[in-house]
Formats: C-alpha cells, sequence, structure tokens
C-alpha cells in the first residue's frame, strides 16, 4: 500500500502515521519529496484496509499496490485452476457447457431438454429449484421437489448438476441433491451465504453481481475460498448499463481481465447477459473467442410454457446449432468439451 | 399491459394471445390498426409478468401500463405513510434524524456518541453489530454483544436504535434487541431475507441497491409489504456511476421520484453515497430539500480508530453544525424533527 | 505524479523511467522499498500524461498526484471566482436565475416567457437559436433571425441573454448577440469549439457532458481558460444511468465536488438533469441546498406548441412558485438573486 | 408511436390528441379500454417526435413502434450494405483490417508502421492527424503535414487510409487527403460535424459515443445518411461504466444488436474499448466471433516515443500474431480480409 501525505502534512502527521502502520506489524518506508511525502507499506494487504490509514490526518490518499484477495490471485496459484465437477473438468483447456432451463417445471419436460442439450454437446445440467425473482407475487420454483427431479435427470443421462441456493438455511439441502451450487448475481455480496457454500466441499459457480467490478467478483469467490473451498468457477452474466437495449451489458473483457488476475476459471452467460435469444448466439461465440471456459445457456422446448425468463430461453434446436458452432471455434481456440 | 403484436403478425398468432390473456383470467381488448395491432390486458398487472406474453409467437413489445408493485403504490395509500418507531415518526413532516456510528465497538464509545447526536437533535441511534465486508479478512462485528450495548445505550438516551441484519437465521435474534431493522443495499434483492423481515412486526430501513432502480426499490418493498409488515422507510444511498470523485452517485431525484410512486418515506444517506466527509452536509441539505424524510449519518468520535469506514463519518461535532442547518431547512419545509 | 514500478522490475528498467523524467526537465526522486520501487515525479504535472511512462517497461502504475487542469484549480485562484454577465454577477453569493424557452420560436412568445420569468426573478434569459436535436428531422432552431429576437426581447426586460452554439464557425454571430455563450453538454469534449469560445470575451455557461466525470468537465473549462477567457461558469445537467425513471441522473454531489476542486462558479439544470415537470422543482431546491450559484430551468407558457423539449419545461405560473421557494432557500443559504 | 392516455382521461382531452395527430397530417386509431384509452398513430414516424404528444394533457405515456431513424434501418435496406473504401470492401462477409498508430509522427515511423501492419494483412491503414486530446495541453498533432504524410504512406503500400476530422471547417481539407474519415466518440454528437462529413461522398467511419445507445449511434448515423452520403461504417469503442478495470466497457453485443435493426456494417475497436495491450487479441477475436465486419487496432514500433496513447498500442509483432489467429476465426465464419 502507498500512503500519499497532503502538500501541507507537518511531521507530525508524517510520524503519527508512520507509528500507526508499524502499530499493525507492518513496515513503512518513508519517502519525502519536495513537495510530497509518501510512504510505502510492506506487508500483507489483505489484511488491512486503505481506510484505516485514510482516515488520518495529514492523509491525502492511501492506494493498494497489492490486491485484497490472496487465495483468489495469481500469486497464489500462478497456473490455472481446473474445477472438478463430478467427472467433468472445468477450466485448463476444458469448456463447462452448461444448459437447462430457468427453472425445474416438472419430471417429464426437464428429462426432454436433458435429453436434447446432452445430445447437443452440454455437460452439466442446469434447472432452477428455488427461483430470485424480484415479484413475490411471481413464480417462486418447486423447492425440494426440484432438487429431486433435477438428481433423477441429470443421473439418467450421466449429467452433473447445478442448482441456485439462495437462503443459508438450504445449502445443505441443496448440497445433498446437486453437483455444484450457483450464488446468483443478486447475491454475490450476500456474505452469509457466500460463507456458508464456501463450507460445503461442492464447486461453487459464482455469478457476477450487476454492479460489480471484476475485483468484487474476486473479493466474493475470496470469502468461499478463505473457507477452505477451493472450487469457485465465476461467470460474466452482464452489468447494468445505460444501454436497454440489451437486459444487461455483456463484459466480455471481463474474462481475460479475470485471467490476468486470478487463477480461477470463468464462464460466460449469454442469456442473462443479454436477455435475447437473437443475440446469445453471437455472444456465446464472443466469449469463447475471449478465452472463457465455459458457456451457461437457458434451453427450454417450450418457451411459452415456462414459468420464468421463456422469452430469453433457446429452443432445443438452436442450442444444437451453437453448440456445433461453439465446438469448432473451441478447437481452434486449442480446447475442447464432451 | 400492452402487447403490441409485430407488423408481419397473423390473424392466427393474435387469435392465440388473445386465448393466453384469456386463459389468465384477464380480458383482452383487441385493436386492429393498418400497420399493427395492439392488445391491451385488462386485470391485475401484479399477478403476472410481461415475460408471461413477450415469448408468444407474433409478440413485438409488451408494456406494462400499471405497476408490478401493489402495496407500495399510491393507489394502495395514496396519503404519505408515517412509520412509527417507538415514539419517533418517519414521515409526513416528520424527519428521521438517524445517527451513531458504522460499527459498535465497545459501550464507552457508543455512549459517547450517542450522547453527543441526541444533544444536536438525532431522533434514532444507529450502530452495527454485523458488518458486510467486501473482504473475508475485514471486521466483521460485534454480533449480539453489540446488539446488547446497542440496546442499552439507545434505553439510556431514550432513542429508539436500528442495526443491520444480514442473516435470515438472525433476524429473530436482531428483531429481540431493536426498534427498527436495516436490510443493507447488498441485500436489497436477498429476497429470503426480505421475507423474513417481512414477517416480523418492527420497521424496516430499506437501502437502495447500488444498481437497483427506483422501481426495483419500491418492488424489494413490496416483498416486505406483502408479508403484512407494513411499515417500510426507504433509503437512497447512492447507486453506481463511472465517475469515482464520490464512492457512489448520490441520486437525490429518486427522493420525488419515490413520492411520486409511493407512500412510504424515503430518507437519505449521505454519508454512504459519497464518502466524503465534506460531501456529507451538502449532500443532507440537498436531500432534505427535495423533500426526503430523514437523513442517515454516521458519526465518530474517533475515526482514526473506528473499525469500519472511519473515513466517511463525520466527528460529533461537524454532526452537531450539520444538524443545526438542517433544522433551519426543515422549517422552511414545513417540516421538524425531534 | 508518482511512477510505481513491478515488483520484478530491473535496476536498469528503473535507471530507464529516471532517465525518461529527468530528458522532461523534472525531477525523479527513487524511493527504493524491499517489494517496490517507487518513484516521484517532481514539476509542472500539466505539462505531461501519465501515458508516457505508463508505456516505459517495468512500469505497474502511474497516479497523478496535481491535477492535470491548472487554471481551473484553487491553486490557480483560492477564492471563488464571480463571473459577470453584463450587470449580472454569477457566484460568491450571488444566484444566476437562468430561465427562458427551450427553442426560440418568434418574438411575441419570447416576450410573454422572459415577462413572466424576469417577474419572477429570474436573472438571466435564455433561448435556443441553433438546436442540436438526436434526429436530422426534428426542429433544428431559428438560426440568426433567432439571435436577434432574444437580443430585443433580453434588452426589452434588461436582462442579459444566455443561447447555444454548435457550430465554431457561428461563434462570431453568436458572440455579436449574445452575453453568456452556451456549450451543450453532447459539445463539452468538443475541442475545436471550446478553443473558439475562449478565443472571445464572453462569459461561456459550459455543460456537463452525459459520460464526463467532474475532472472531465475541469479539463474542458480548461481549454476555455487557457485560451485567455477566464469567464466559465459550469453546470451540472445530469449524467447516463442505468435507471430510465429519469432521462438523466442529477448528480448533486457534483456541485460541492467541483467547488473541491475549483474556483469556477456551478450552476444547475434540474430541467434536463431529470426530463420531468413534477421533478424540477425538489432538484432545483436540493442543487441551491448543496451549494449551487444558480439554477437553469427551461420555461414555456405553452408547452403543447413548443418546438423542442416541451415536455420538459415549467409553465410560467409553476417557474414564479419555484422561484419564490428558491428565493427564501438562498436567503437561508447567505445568498440572493436579482 | 402509441399514445397511452392517463386512467383519468377526459374525452376532451383525448379528443383533443386525436386532432393534434391529424392536424400533422397522421392518422389516429382510438381504442377505447375499460381503465385506459390508446391511441394508434399511424404515419412516418421519423417526422415527428414522442415529445409533441407527451406534452399534451392527459397523455401518459408515448411509445415509438418504428424507429426514429430511417435511412439506416432495415425497412430502407434489408440486406447488409457493403461499403467501398477505394477497393477495400467493407462488410458482407469482407472485414476491415485497419491498423497504424494513433497519432502520425513522421513519415519515417508511419513508413515503418504500414510496413508491418500490411504484411500482416491489415488492408486500411489509419494515423491521427487532428488529435482529440482531453488536456489543452498535450500534444494535438501534426495537421495537414500529418495528412500528406499519411496520403503518401498509403499510397506507397497500396492501402486506403482514414483519419479524424474534429473541425467542420476541416472537412474539406481531410476530405482532399484521405479514403475515408472518421468522426470520433466524443464528436458522435456533434451534429454540425456530422451533416459536413454527410455532404463529402467519402466513406465514414462513425465511432459510438461513450454515453451512446445503439439508438443513438443510428441516429447519428441518419444525419450523415439524410445528407445523401450512404457509406457509413459503425464502430464500437467502448461505453462508460463504473468498472475502471478497463479503459471503457467493450459493449461487444453492440455488434450483433445493431445488425438486428440496421444494414450499415459495424467493425470494433479494442484499443480503445480495453485501453490495455492485454486484452485487445482477446478482445479482437470476441468482435468477430460476434460478427463484426472488421477491427481496428493501434499499432507503434516504438510505443514508449508514441505522443499519444502509447500504453495502448501493440507492436507489430503481437499485431502479427493476432491478425493470423483472426485470420483463421474469420474462415470459421464464412468470411475474409486482404
Amino acid at each position: 500500500m502507498i500512503i500519499i501525505l497532503k502538500s501541507g502534512a507537518t511531521d507530525e502527521q508524517v510520524d503519527h502515521v508512520v507509528e500507526k502502520v508499524e502499530s499493525l506489524g507492518l513496515n513503512a518506508h518513508l519517502s519525502r519529496g519536495t513537495h510530497r511525502t509518501i510512504i510505502g507499506v510492506i506487508g500483507d494487504e489483505s489484511q488491512f484496509q486503505p481506510e484505516q490509514f485514510q482516515v488520518l490526518p495529514g492523509v491525502s490518499e492511501v492506494i493498494r499496490v497489492l490486491p485484497a484477495y490472496k487465495l483468489a490471485s495469481l500469486d497464489a496459484h500462478p497456473e490455472p485452476s481446473v474445477v472438478p465437477v463430478r467427472k467433468v473438468k472445468v477450466g485448463g483447456g476444458h469448456l463447462a457447457m452448461i444448459a437447462g432451463p430457468c427453472a425445474i417445471e416438472n419430471a417429464e419436460r426437464l428429462d426432454t431438454i436433458a435429453k436434447a442439450v446432452k445430445a447437443a454437446g452440454a455437460n452439466i445440467l442446469r434447472g432452477g429449484a428455488f427461483k430470485p425473482r424480484t415479484s413475490p407475487y411471481a413464480y417462486q420454483g418447486m423447492g425440494e421437489e426440484g432438487l429431486k427431479i433435477l438428481r433423477e435427470v441429470g443421473d439418467k443421462y450421466d449429467m452433473p448438476v447445478v442448482t441456485e441456493v439462495m437462503d443459508p438455511r438450504r445449502v445443505e439441502l441443496v448440497d445433498k441433491y446437486t453437483d455444484m451450487i450457483q450464488i446468483g448475481a443478486r447475491n454475490m455480496q450476500n456474505f452469509t451465504l457466500l460463507t456458508e457454500v464456501g463450507q460445503t466441499k461442492k464447486p461453487v459457480l459464482l455469478k457476477r453481481g450487476m454492479s460489480a467490478t471484476v475485483v468484487d467478483l474476486l473479493m466474493s469467490a475470496e470469502y468461499i475460498l478463505s473457507q477452505g473451498n477451493p472450487h469457485v468457477v465465476l461467470c460474466e452474466r452482464g452489468i447494468k448499463s445505460f444501454d436497454t437495449s440489451t437486459r444487461n451489458l455483456f463484459d466480455v473483457a471481463a474474462v481475460p481481465a479475470c485471467k490476468a488476475l486470478s487463477h480461477l476459471p470463468i464462464i460466460v452467460d449469454p442469456s442473462h447477459a443479454t436477455g435475447r435469444p437473437d443475440l446469445i448466439p453471437p455472444c456465446a461465440m464472443a466469449g469463447v473467442a475471449a478465452g472463457a471456459d465455459g458457456v451457461h445457456i437457458e434451453v427450454h422446448n417450450c418457451p411459452e410454457e415456462a414459468m420464468s425468463d421463456g422469452p430469453q430461453a433457446l429452443l432445443p434446436d438452436q442450442y444444437t446449432k451453437i453448440a456445433g458452432q461453439l465446438r469448432q471455434l473451441a478447437e481452434l481456440m486449442g480446447k475442447s468439451f464432451g
């Protein structure tokens, strides 16, 4: 961390800052310029906050040099991590092809969709049993009954399954039925929930919040990692923007930006990022071309009857087509799936 | 709701949309123009989602005419609500002056701060016992011990108290010790938590999420109201923006914009909105001038030793000064506090 | 400026950076920590760009310590500037009350509006003769004919006048007819135009661009000041945001944020900031409460016949009412107008 | 256009809206529901503005059904346009590979860079002679001397050339020397300049403004098209966002979003979109994978000596590598360049 003093900072103020630094078990390296004094702070930056120095009299600015996350950083793990979701690997050349309906609605429908996406190349089945809906009056999901269906259909088609958990009291239940636990965008900074899933041994699919920076996303991953669970897969799914022509703003540059900072795999979710079926295929392609470790797409065989997010789902045929194109692109990128 | 059909929509498609509308117990009012067919949907708009029609073949656009929230709307309650926090009223000419430290650190310090803000005119005491921190390595709060201190100090100075809850499993505990329960910005769409506090009888201070629209905020209020708890106070505390000169973007227009849609009181939090002590007083003034029903300000007598957010706290003297100015402004606005 | 080297930077790279710094006539102050080397650059920061050092091998980050603007800064002029618009003063306790129609439509209508706003307390008359319209098919303004009308009506009511210029070839013409020249939000970074108005002696009303930071705004002011024209009044008029409930996001904190960095007066324009007549009065109040040096409001006596932006104009009666409230608030703030 | 009346709108108000619609030579199609009256407006929507109806008493909302642009729309030209830049085609399967330095600095350097990018596959040479700099103290470009160098080097390597114009008074000059005229992001809504380049016959490279929606971009294209110049190439180059990890936010979904609305070719500029050399290759790949008709990349053989934007330029070797990868990806997409 670098502490820049104000131009008129007194010797007393400078001394006070140095004392504070040293009282935290850190080393202060003082540099007096003609206009400004600068103090370099040497030590583990993840263990203290810039605000602790920002507040001191005479301090103008405090700048982090090292990241506030540690376990998520390339320093901790210089090689890209490969996260195992049962026998499917995510990262390091292996693409996660996650597909399935927004919400699990009944066994028959999930079976039909799973069969189709499996045939197209999907290797992880998704489906929501607990749905985060902005309206209290909207469909909230099947709950445990949905989890059972997901488990059965996943087993039938030999696909690991992923589903979202919203309530820390249900992490144990969700853990019991699934192979990967999803934290949704709205809960990316639900620190209670992050801590809870960090205490399971299941891989976590961590979706980026709509107003989260890349660093915020890594800090949330750090919460999970710091509890002892090393299996986190990040997911870019669109952030807030002023242009309403898409539901969110698909930040494809976040893929290489995360990889420049962290060893964790990162996938893209063009369904939620755009909210428009016509934009899902080109954005899926863009994500993989930018280096993503997988693609999450919602698929429904009868969008009209979907209980949630029907308009943004691809039909099975559309999924088959884009999966084929992604397979060719993956090959060009030296990657593969299935 | 208005459903606009695509220019080439077939009669069959139009009929299908009408059937769908009617199958939901709603009335369809058909209007065939030379270029476009439009279907007006008559019924309770809070009970269904635009996506249910958006997905139908031949549909171009679906537009809500009535809001998706109901209990939070002016239709449900045309007069401004007044929320009682013990004997302090919030709304309808009564300003909530909420003040206190970011985190409760010990009894003595909270006592000192409470005494000062009470003398300056604050009428509700705040203090965090459970802190949502972006880093898992940062101070997380005193927990129940902090709640006890908050209760005792509040009682000593005859001030109702408010504190944040993050975990649905602790709502009961927090409910036991406090007079008002805060939902933080990061949990504004934690629907599990909203449902839980909706089942208490305590007033809820609902902070706007950093990427939430005014309508999103009202939808989250609706979650609480729909559980039977009518006592919600909204809080504008800054949203995400591209300009980093302030920590967040203080959206003062959200105050009258909410009042144009809802009967719920809305206060402002210039501490979190700006993150800069020099901007807190002018933004507090701006909030009240725009019609806010209260002001939430963090105050600390020794920011340097604060465990959290020290740099954005006002000193007791600074609080006394701005409280005096706010009192004069309130009078000009025909309002009062304390 | 502070240059932070990468952790593995070689001695050769460090030397190279120092040479570069010195070759620009600046002094380098070297500070070698155990993990990082930091170089303080001493000299006039407005004369070089961070990118000149960012590009050097071994450099991790370059941080400005002093602002990139100079004449606009408080260092250059520690007291608030007062800008004279003929006999109306703006800044330093004097509020600019700028009012008038979006577009000048004919002499009679402008006369009617001017008479009303003058009576209400407005002290500067506005009206557009050249209109920046997003559609090439929309009304583009009366041109020189409009300027003549504006001049005549301003003289009749003894009000200085302000109008927008969009084309550098018309600066001379606009300068001839008006007392203050407006640069619109869309042209805030039209450097050709800024340079041109900087070469006149007329006060300039510089509107903040929709994606401009506070610092960007001050850099654009610097363009004008650097040409020898010291009379710049800044204007906050809303920036882009994800919430479409208002046309733009009124950034009221920009008022004190600018004052913390610059001596230039800053006014607010709640008409463009919100685009909603019902929000104009509360946001005008908020602006003055936050310390603004004036308020710009569009007024039209027959919005229905307005050639441009009718829906966001106040009626003369509405203007009279809010002007009265602003007068009381100004008094509370120790300021006055008219 | 659809006009939705307020729930309490009187018959008189409805009649008044209908009269207004008809007075503009349009047809009104009235639909009275039990709760709301809706008026469909039939006619050429590009010729009037929603605000003209929004302002009428009793009107709640006005919604465009047809776009406000006309010549840029797929209705006007259902097939993708191919824009000829001398003998290089842009669009319809032909990728523009635009490369060169940010600023033209001298003939020798431009020659070196041009030779390298030509060999790598670039087919249009770029270089700035007039530079839009946020600081008045920064390097502003070589002016006409730079244009001459650009022309000579372009001719030597048989590459058409493109350069930015900022001043309407210099459009004629720039037209004389170049094959394609660039409108920079900061001037996307400089309507004076758009009109001026619309009166040349040169292809225009129109960059998206930092706060412009996709529709805003098409409206600016419409300005050029409406002057009689049909040759517009759009360019996505990043928009404003809250995440500062990249310079701007690369909106790759804008590529297919534009293609869903317009026949105009659209290319991507990952140099300006990200401002980070390490992110340029993955974002270039993403752009082409999403369907872009070309890639604009800044290349410099000695970034350290660049007069502008050195840190975001690729080295010639880096350009050669990414151009090779883009060639393979283009082939996969059924496209080609050079």
